[in-house]
């Protein structure tokens, strides 16, 4: 099978939306009048951001979830995405099943595929998302203000955990893995919430570096410090029977959550879990934002330790 | 140095047009009102797309002249691009001068990176291009009609002579060589021209993956069949000093030209010529849609031969 056939077969579908999507030098797409483009781009190498032993319809979930993650970290409503394709070779038993999990991720979010790019090479997917916000509703790193209420989606943990057993420093029964291994490989982009936070979050991102790392970038950019309670994190039965130095380490630096973690004022605090049950998502008050910069820990003995705010590197 | 720290030295630079730019989960920028976003995605790996030779700041530049190329081959004004990247290590030496040659190009045509992605991983560029263009003029594949004329911009098989010498299949002279070098290495986007075909053009495509195989797309979207006459085709002279055979190899099958091929009515002839000499690039005529589909060559004696249109693909 030749590439272009690939594409033809499993990647081209009927343009929704877009005015022209697949087939030309370029998609056309309508951006709403008053609304903001919102874009962003992920690139996932294999044995970086995804193991070998993923089966490909969960890479083709993830790949686009990730990004949609993006969007849903700054309020913005999914429209299109282009998808770049490196694979060793054009193999049907994989670029079937990886453009079938893709595509029920799009449908659930009603956005297409409208370009791309397929080449042979190392496993290397690179997705684009579009989508559109009108400007004064974006959720920005920079609005976090002191007193305010810091709230994280879902929750955390599970990804790395599922990571640590891959790596064989630690080992689960097999149920319990099946549900690390999928949030790992399965996480639903928080699109709903974000979509319900305009107008409410004073600030947003996604976790995709670990906990403490993006809130790191939050703190940096709206100039301001944080105090988060260990215990309120929220995390599964599964993780919560591990040893604490591990549960620290999964909830605090896992790394591929992809929750939202977003900061609102105190009083708008039941607003907030109004946002969350309509959007059909837990969302769990952790901490607060103060005025001094820097970020302290309070453990479950309610002992302040201060804590570095850094995430993952990926050449460190 | 880390992830975040390179990102911040290299290719972060103050919002131009962006409402926000590199520095939160998305991008936010503006789409002109009666315009359509135009979105085109290329990935370029090592080995495949560029040679390991290849100079990181030509590197960078092509990473987005092939995108542009997309725009201009659908009309559309270049606004902004995001890059991933993937990359071995960490290394100032490629980064530096890849950043510099990105940005030379970016400037020139005034846009701006507004995002992306950066990650350990074998040499991998994705760059994601945006643009606008009026629905109503913009350029597609599918509106050459019998009686056109069939034009291209530039000369064509430059690039592929090189990748010739590179595959030690031909020797040239020093001069000749880096000519031909810098026709693979740099290639220069026609955004100008594209712009100034709207209203005029009936169709358009890049010539990416060679003259045939581009317009075979071209011809299968409109539904139409084409005349070229061989001795019509603009090359240099370094290409003109070649054997015929290899000629015409470059000529029609070369890739990497970055050209644009396009269809205009016959009547038009001057305007076209008028658009160029303003986009301040050469455009040849080079033969005629006709209503039978297929391809016909009319060799330097005046001979037909039918020739297959088609292109490169990264899987056969």
């Amino acid at each position: 099978m030749g590439e272009f056939e690939l594409i033809t077969r499993y990647f081209q579908r009927p343009p929704q939306r877009a005015e022209l999507a697949i087939g030309d030098d370029c998609a056309l797409l309508r951006v709403d009048a008053g609304q903001r483009l919102a874009v962003s781009s992920d690139m996932l190498v294999e044995g970086r951001h995804f193991l070998s032993t993923v089966a490909p319809d969960r890479l083709g979930h993830k790949a686009l979830a990730v990004n949609l993650s993006d969007l849903a970290a700054c309020g913005a409503e999914p429209l299109a995405c282009t998808l770049a394709l490196a694979l060793p070779r054009a193999d049907e038993a994989f670029v079937a099943p990886f453009a079938r999990g893709l595509f029920a991720l799009a449908d659930a979010h009603g956005i297409e595929l409208v370009g791309g790019d397929t080449t042979a090479g190392p496993l290397t997917l690179c997705v684009t998302v579009m989508g559109q916000v009108p400007i004064a509703q974006a959720l920005l790193r920079s609005g976090a203000r002191a007193g305010d209420e810091l709230w994280v989606s879902g929750r955390l943990g599970d990804a790395r955990l599922a990571l640590e057993v891959f790596r064989g420093s630690c080992t689960l029964g097999a149920d319990d893995f099946e549900a690390v291994r999928r949030a790992m490989e399965c996480p639903e982009p928080r699109v709903a919430l974000g979509l319900a936070l305009r107008g409410l979050a004073s600030s947003a991102i996604d976790v995709s570096d670990g906990l403490l790392g993006d809130l790191g970038h939050v703190l940096q950019a709206s100039r301001v410090g944080a105090r988060i309670e260990l215990a309120a994190l929220p995390r599964s039965p599964v993780l919560a029977a591990q040893a604490p130095a591990l549960q620290h380490e999964c909830l605090l630096r896992g790394g591929d959550d992809y929750e939202l973690l977003f900061t609102a004022p105190a009083a708008r605090h039941a607003d907030v879990q109004g946002a969350a049950a309509a959007a059909g998502v837990a969302a769990t008050a952790i901490g607060h934002i103060v005025a001094a910069p820097g970020l302290v820990l309070v453990d479950e003995q309610g002992r302040e330790q201060p804590a570095l705010a850094r995430g993952f590197d990926h050449f460190a």
